[in-house]
């Protein structure tokens, strides 16, 4: 009692005000902190940073004595003041003071002469006229106070904060925070992350042939790596969560770079999730401030300028140099440097992205291959010749009542030659490697994850703790108050009362995905019902169709992206990463709908219920179902695919990625340049991050690419030519994402995570549904089956001979319906029979025009490859998935040894410990850790041999 | 250095030699240890265990002070002789002095008498007579000596041991283990056991409503419930991974008892396992030590005598009062008790058979209705009804060539009456629901496992570290021997030649499992061959021959156990748990083939192949394939099945489960009386133990609840009273397991485990494999879909009238072949056409004897049912699984609470320690921990309130 309190030395100066309340740390009741305010927080009599001398060969600090500006204002850029506390994370808030619209004509510009008018970046910042002055000037004031009140729980936590002071009448603030030491300390021990320590080994490199093999194929692909400082893959520090009581474990030379920035930021922006404010309704964290209104943006700093001189470097530029720009676009992505920069997360979504395109090259390969054999074998293609001959002509039914003729066939010939492309045995081949290609590439990013999490030293740890999100705390605070009259005002209630709604949630999402369906597909049945009238000019009327198409799904992209979040809040999730997941879900749901269902409607349904001459279907008054092309539904399924998948690309990459940011851009910089003029000259580190755009997360990344991955999976068999779409797009993507994470987003807070969460069901979700779509393709769109059917059970040689007529029925004209037949035919012969694509009898049979014998055999032979392709395929994908271990073996037998080496180390410093024990002596009460740590390197190396080489500084074991 | 060692005191005591190897922890090169034998262990001077004077109150300790023997004696049972210490771990081993058997007249038996001979029980004991006596004198000796040193390093690594001394010239002595504090703090801090601390929190029981019906529910089921002491379902200890410079935290009173018993046997059992002995070539642990027969057993100590006297209580007697008896049967199994006394693994079994058993209650429900709906509509069954019909008899052409003669199909009425049981819509709606029901079991079984992880404390456990086998490591070594001469001798390459025989292993595996499957569909093919005669007596024939089957299904059983037994060896795996899951998979294969393949047999293949009369399928020089019943193949199938699954669980359970353990168990009692006739007044707990069984893992066990699962669930379209069946049988298998842990087994170590492992993965490779199964059961098996089509396509009226006469073709007797024509017909018509079962073209169509439309109008429906069947329940049970989520909200919202207790209580224990820093007075360098925590307890109340509440005792908040 009575002693001087560590944790947070201010309080202990302003007088020490125990706490009231029991519930919150150390909360005080109403400072007014006045000593807030200018750079006051820079108290000199700190125990802390006393010791730390900064140096110059610090590897993340941008600066180096070398730069021209001036090393003062050049060193604050990143640091408070004082040069020497570095800024970890930023608050912004836009200030205005009491009465200053009263005195508006001190100041250079004109917001407060707006009446009721609001600027879109400062939403409360402009006054309402001069008549109601009393609220706003209220609100202003709660607001300040609020952050004062907040303000100074940080620095309770042992936060470090500076601001400049609000001199002017209004303007934008920025709160620096630096963690100190003993706050990062605290904080990592809490959050058990895993640092090094000073015991190395050797990682197993593999035998003697892997590892010649490995050594030449580095060389060989040298020119691919990107030139960053990279960690040796031959050692690696042993990993142990960093605990205060064993300092002694980690190799601390210099206690600000211990930890490194997006480490700090992280500690900095979970202590800022976790502090309350009383006054703001008791709410948690700076989320909720920020929702409220009373700061505007909290951000971590980046590293320094992306194209700063060419002799400053920093983490930003290298990663600028070196990983964004389109220049490097055939170079490996530096992972560890993206992780170290901006998190795991984003490590773990790049990645990703890469292991995709490079799976992408094997299928490009063979998608081309299998395009070249069509093109190849297209003149031995007997239905095609047969169908081009123009001797052995078939005279075909009309394709529309009244004004649609007879025709020949053998007008259909381009079609049904370029069908051939795509509809030959080696796509059903290719999509049966599509499918285990699928499997291939979940399991070796879930071997690539768990190779990260590795030498990330993400192995063992547990999900982040959530807080809630703001929204629902104000939803709860609600339906308390509105509850407080009745007898049960039980938090459980608004739980079971929101799991109810979210299930209402789900149905609606549900029952909006299927209306959406029903809709497209009568929307696209009546678009393009009878207009199609001559066979040759429908493959330009089918593109251009798919071109409108494509537009209303771009449209309808973004309309349902609105959709899914609306929906979303409505349910109102109770933490982030709930409402995370339930969004992306939704959004996927509905985008799925959107993107897919039109390639669904020609591949399975366009066609099918056309009736037969004589007793079509009508729909719509009298306008009959569309029919596919004589070549079949295969060619239009094409053309909707390629158009759909390219122009959805090349749109979206080029306008809304490259396009509408670029235009931004320029806006806000003419914006900026017009209004922050002071701050023009050499602008600090978080002026220029200010001004860039925040970062909303990676969900449009991920869908753009889980979108396109259906494109390559869903629909091969049809479009073999998908995967190298995907490639060329890719490789553009990787860069264009790069890009945008580097130089137009703000530092987004580094978020330590194992895996890429939900995308990853929804990637197996497409494979396997990938399994049953192709199958259907190739059973029902394709002629693949009723071709195997005639060959081996039909023709008389086992060719393919005759095989056109075998599929063409016959019909007798005299039956066509009153009012039906073709006008003015001007068909160069007598009609007596006509033909059409459909196995029924033919008139002369005693049960005409009914499915004959052949429909119902062709019809098993396909119904029996569906599901021995669906079953075969599945048992395939199951047994690749059980051969490939999820754990490479290396990094698992590395887990193990790791561990024993754990034990190994401790069991040796325990002796250490347990023999410094008895010197009391060394160990002085103020710096505990670090002179114990000191004082184990140093003890005499005397009686026990391992023990002592242990602790002396790193050291080589070899595994 | 010079000053005293804490680690062991003994290695101290006998004069510090230092360590002189570096791989191996404080490991002396070869130590007589002449103090070891006796009691001499007991050394009086120990700092540890001198303040625990043993109270009676103590929970896990058997004895009570109003035993009437005589105190000493009884408190020895399970204590060291000193009465202070308790054993915590046993092993055994059998000695023989040297020249023993020269003196073998002094002895009470005559094993030695034996030459060559060798007991089963104790392998090396009897020696080979007079004459070669050096090399197992030599053997002896060094197997003491190996023991010798293996002890010590215990002794070094903190171990206390005890042994009686070998005065005898041969017999069993027993080394008794005991674990002191100061060993038991370490290595729980190694191995992270959670601990509970002083902190409680409330645990949310659901809302008043949710509350009031678990109220009630508990109050109804109290009679069910067993009376064992429970823990509160209200409160919680927050736990913490225990760490002795977190003291402060854990509540604790006694030092004896913190941990309970399966904890410090799991952490003596962790340093045997770790523990190497130099002298026999390096081996790690006591697993390679027993494999070697340097010792014979190592167990941890049963808590008592189940069936000791009524005022005598322990945890054994309790679990055998109210578990593993029959006469409890009706209870809910006392899981957390089960885990408290086997460990984590064990509990994790029993909670999982539970939760199958009372998942069969609603399923067996289900399926009897089913039954007595097939039951009630057998007289409105039209097809049945047709075929018992004498008027309209339908003459069938001859099952066999010469001897058959015609048949009336009226004849077969009673097998197509029995079939209407099986084959209604009813199945069809109950295998969706049983596949359904397969999904809900999975997910429900995650949750409970999450649940129970929660309350067990086993969130966030890493895999516990596995050593290699033995086995493993002898043949590493005799690799390394082998390639010592060539130029490379790397690990990495037996690694890789060491997956090569996995890959070859497998292949084997898969091939036998093919060969098989051929061999027991051939052979049944063939046995059945021609043997039925007249269908009437088929069902008796099918009957006695399924008999058969059985037994050759259960001699066969045991065969492949051995066989993948064999297997696994050769494969010889690097660690035990890798051992265990290769094992269990391929005894999986085996066995599940072995059940099964009759099965499938009768499902899919019998009677498929027959041909049709006039060009019959003849196989094995003339003879003709086997047909199906006129009922349908069902019937036969629902024979096989109920036969093979009751038989399989009678005979197993009856014979190899009660009978062969009671009769080994007379056995060894008889054996144990005539030798150890020394202990057996007051046997010591150890002496007890030793003549149990060895505990052998949980494989069988899961073995047959898994086939049996595959019972209930891959063919329940055809017999929905398999799950009566399966629960009937489990009711019996709980208590006969229980008490086979409890009453027959020596205990088991404690093992910490997360998850039941593969056969998790099992399981739901089942669940998954039983829709399809069944969708072709119904399919192809059923007339389900015949019906069906005949119902809406064919029939006049709609009503199945005629669909007996529609399923029959037509053939006319004067095609068939010369000499197949029945000899001396007797039937009372001249026969111009027989019918038989199949679609087919009628003799006067143009194309006679083809399958007809119908043939392939129902091929196709059978197929499209499987497709929508497959699919259709694959996507509910994806859609039940994603709906249930895998962790209980409630358990996550608690995890995700005692994060952020912990968190607070941290912090606030954070504000204590500060506090104390600054007296450093109170801290004493010699017993550190306990002083601080003492301190930290009674620190004055002052200043800050939140922290002082905190530090007093457990204390209760609400959450």
């Amino acid at each position: 009692p009575g002693s001087p309190r560590r944790l947070s030395p201010q309080a202990g100066a302003r007088g020490g005000q125990g706490p009231k309340h029991g519930q919150q740390y150390l909360k005080m009741p109403s400072p007014p902190a006045p000593g807030l305010q200018g750079s006051s927080s820079r108290d000199p009599g700190q125990p802390c940073g006393g010791e730390s001398t900064r140096s110059i060969s610090v590897i993340n600090n941008y600066l180096d004595a070398s730069e021209p500006v001036s090393s003062e204002a050049c060193l604050s850029r990143m640091h408070f003041h004082d040069n020497q506390r570095k800024v970890d994370y930023v608050l912004a808030y836009h200030y205005r003071k009491r009465g200053a619209h009263l005195a508006q004509g001190s100041l250079g510009h004109s917001l407060a002469v707006i009446s009721n008018g609001e600027t879109g970046k400062e939403p409360h910042a402009g006054g309402p006229g001069d008549i109601e002055l009393g609220p706003l000037d209220a609100l202003e004031e709660e607001r300040k106070e609020q952050r004062e009140e907040f303000e100074h729980n940080l620095m309770e936590a042992g936060l470090e904060l500076e601001k400049d002071s609000e001199n002017k009448s209004q303007g934008s603030i920025f709160v620096r925070i630096h963690a100190p030491w003993q706050v990062l300390a605290r904080e990592a021990e809490f959050l058990k992350i895993k640092v090094p320590t000073k015991k190395m080994y050797e990682i197993k490199a593999g035998g003697s042939i892997a590892k010649k093999f490995s050594a030449v194929l580095q060389k060989l692909s040298s020119p691919l790596q990107p030139r960053v400082p990279e960690h040796s893959n031959k050692m690696k520090n042993l990993s142990y969560p960093f605990s205060r009581e064993k300092m002694y474990l980690y190799n601390i030379q210099e206690k600000d770079t211990f930890f490194d920035n997006a480490t700090r930021s992280r500690i900095v922006h979970e202590i800022l999730k976790r502090t309350a404010c009383s006054r703001a309704n008791n709410t948690m964290g700076i989320n909720s401030l920020i929702a409220n209104n009373i700061y505007e943006a909290a951000y971590p700093l980046h590293d320094g300028e992306y194209d700063s001189p060419e002799d400053d470097m920093n983490d930003r530029k290298l990663l600028y140099q070196e990983w964004a720009r389109y220049g490097v676009f055939y170079k490996f992505q530096p992972i560890d440097l993206i992780r170290k920069y901006f998190g795991e997360k984003i490590g773990l979504y790049f990645a990703w992205l890469g292991l995709y395109t490079s799976f992408l090259i094997p299928s490009s390969v063979i998608g081309v291959i299998v395009f070249l054999y069509g093109c190849a074998t297209i003149e031995e293609d007997i239905p095609s010749r047969e169908m081009c001959d123009q001797q052995n002509a078939f005279t075909m039914c009309p394709l529309c009542d009244k004004s649609c003729d007879y025709w020949n066939l053998s007008s259909a010939c381009g079609t049904a030659r370029a069908s051939h492309l795509f509809d030959n045995p080696a796509t059903v081949f290719f999509s049966i490697f599509m499918a285990l290609w699928a499997t291939m590439f979940l399991e070796n990013w879930k071997r690539l994850q768990m190779r990260l999490g590795y030498f990330w030293d993400l192995t063992g740890i547990e999900e982040e703790e959530e807080h809630s999100r703001p929204e629902y705390e104000t939803k709860v605070r609600e339906k308390m108050l509105k509850e407080s009259n009745k007898s049960a005002v039980q938090k459980l209630d608004t739980n079971t009362t929101e799991c109810d709604e979210v299930r209402d949630s789900i149905a609606l999402t549900f029952s909006i995905v299927f209306g959406v369906i029903v809709y497209r597909i009568t929307t696209a049945a009546a678009l393009s019902l009878n207009k199609a009238t001559r066979s040759n000019v429908r493959v330009t009327v089918t593109a251009t169709a798919v071109i409108i198409n494509l537009v209303v799904i771009l449209i309808l992209d973004e309309i349902y992206g609105a959709v899914a979040k609306w929906l979303t809040k409505i349910e109102v999730p109770k933490t982030e990463q709930t409402f995370e997941e339930r969004l992306i879900l939704k959004a996927f749901l509905l985008k799925f709908v959107n993107a897919y269902s039109p390639i669904f409607y020609v591949a399975f349904f366009k066609g099918r219920f056309v009736g037969r001459p004589g007793s079509y279907v009508y729909v719509f008054d009298g306008y009959r179902m569309e029919e596919c092309a004589p070549g079949g539904c295969l060619m239009e399924l094409c053309i909707q695919l390629s158009i759909i998948m390219l122009g959805k690309q090349l749109i979206q990459n080029n306008i809304f990625e490259i396009g509408v940011p670029y235009g931004l851009a320029q806006k806000c910089e003419t914006e900026a340049g017009e209004t922050d003029s002071a701050h023009s000259k050499h602008p600090e580190q978080w002026d220029l991050d200010y001004s860039l755009e925040p970062y909303t997360g990676l969900t449009p990344e991920y869908m753009e690419m889980i979108i396109q991955f259906g494109f390559v999976t869903l629909f091969v068999a049809s479009f073999p030519l998908a995967p190298v779409f995907a490639l060329l797009n890719n490789v553009i993507e990787v860069r264009l994402d790069a890009k945008k994470f580097v130089t137009e987003l703000r530092r987004p807070d580094a978020v330590r995570t194992k895996d890429i969460g939900i995308w990853f069901d929804i990637l197996s979700g497409i494979g396997k549904f990938s399994v049953i779509s192709n199958a259907f393709v190739i059973a029902i769109t394709s002629d693949f089956i009723p071709r195997l059917v005639y060959q081996y059970s039909y023709s008389h040689n086992g060719t393919l001979h005759g095989f056109v007529n075998h599929t063409l029925s016959f019909f007798n004209v005299s039956q066509l319906k009153e009012g039906t037949q073709p006008e003015n035919s001007q068909f160069d012969q007598e009609v007596q029979f006509c033909r059409f694509k459909d196995y029924r009898e033919p008139p002369w049979a005693p049960n005409p025009y009914e499915f004959s014998k052949q429909y119902w055999f062709v019809l098993s032979a396909r119904l029996a490859f569906v599901i021995i392709f669906q079953n075969l395929v599945m048992f395939l994908s199951v047994l690749v998935d059980w051969m490939i271990p999820d754990i490479p073996t290396d990094i698992s037998d590395q887990i193990k040894k790791e561990k024993s080496l754990l034990v190994d180390f401790f069991l040796k410093e325990e002796h250490e410990k347990l023999k410094l024990m008895d010197e009391p002596a060394l160990r002085s009460p103020g710096g505990g850790d670090r002179s114990r740590s000191r004082a184990a390197s140093s003890a005499p190396s005397g009686q026990s041999q391992p023990g002592s080489v242990m602790s002396s500084g790193s050291q080589h074991t070899n595994v």
